[in-house]
């Protein structure tokens, strides 16, 4: 199966699903649609023929099946993989698992809208400014650490259920936008982002966008050039 | 297990859990939080106690134990009754459904924001108006359409994977704002949108609302009043 993704520098959504499959050793294609909304880029030429939403990721299988969308994604693979604890063996904490994914999915709107991800630049600055004046912004931070200190303290870590699964995949861009904007965090929050950030499919994620050396200007609202 | 829920009237995605668990016959009790968002009212009295998010609707278990968010509410119910077809049975079918609401969950947001629900009111001039000027509402339709009609031209209908499942109470507040903003939609669409303002769990839904005949200016763009 072919995993389309965007720039991995920018595209936190693309970052979960590829995350996911890679810390499982799931295998799969990796096919990068840079993001280059030009007319007759190649994004406009091959998303339409691959995903139904025009989005990344999209997850396609041999024979064309498509499944968008990085929840259904997770939910594809783990029932491809009863061998994978995608998601926690318990019930509860299943249950834990899949609230905080489906929080993460439509939720923490001012984060992702003041702290966009992008892995090559960090913005302190930015960051302790946004910090001092926006109330929405900490309110978010603050409900992500006590949502992972709760998860944390019950499982004893490193990661949110102990393992790492498809929930800690999730907040692996969370774990970016903190680091590259310097939001502070309580010690619990500070260690598992730092645990995130240290996990291999993580680190070879970030590497990878490293050496991408695209600038995105729709994905950038603090720089004008790389 | 307790299901808090908002006002019927307006709270889609309270509508979305209550219809699903209604629909299946599991037993629950429903405590309805109103929408009243004074200070000391029972929203902020009750609310920080059962719901980690601050949110409805949230499921909670006799012990306290919390399960927030419509989809992971519905995968919870769906692991807890593996006897009913809360997805459907075929793995890609049961794909697909996760996609849909997937993309429901995060999506289809100028629809959501330009035509909230509201049960008990007719907006059929604001929705011609809307249509004739507003793209991306039309876009977002348009997507809604084709969606629903790949599905239904695969299984045949009358709901989107034959027999109705989540994904159908996913989509039963978007059937309510089509109908009550008078947008239209292919025949195909306008057939499956009637199918589930005709289902009993609906019917029953839409009935209560009718009977609340509270006004929240917070979710009324369009009136000034009842």
């Amino acid at each position: 199966m072919k995993l389309y993704i965007g720039n991995k520098n920018y595209s936190s959504w693309s970052m979960r699903s590829g995350v996911l499959l890679a810390a499982f050793g799931i295998p799969f294609e990796e096919v990068m649609l840079r993001f280059d909304f030009s007319p007759g880029s190649d994004w406009h030429r091959i998303i339409p023929g691959v995903s139904p939403t025009k989005r990344v990721p999209v997850l396609v299988e041999d024979d064309g099946f498509a499944v968008w969308d990085t929840l259904a994604i997770a939910e594809y693979v783990a029932d491809r993989h009863p061998e994978h604890a995608i998601w926690p063996r318990a019930p509860k904490a299943r249950a834990r698992a899949r609230s905080l994914c489906a929080e993460m999915h439509a939720g923490f709107t001012r984060l992702r809208t003041v702290c966009p991800m992008n892995i090559e630049a960090f913005f302190p600055d930015i960051g302790a400014k946004l910090w001092a004046e926006d109330e929405a912004l900490r309110a978010d931070v603050a409900r992500l650490a006590a949502a992972w200190s709760d998860a944390l303290a019950a499982s004893g870590g490193p990661f949110l259920f102990g393992a790492f699964g498809a929930v800690d995949a999730y907040f692996a861009p969370v774990a970016v936008r903190l680091s590259r904007f310097g939001l502070p965090v309580p010690e619990a929050a500070a260690a598992y982002r730092d645990a995130l950030l240290a996990h291999p499919a993580v680190e070879d994620w970030v590497a990878e966008a490293l050496r991408e050396q695209h600038f995105v200007p729709e994905d950038e609202p603090y720089r004008t050039t790389r």
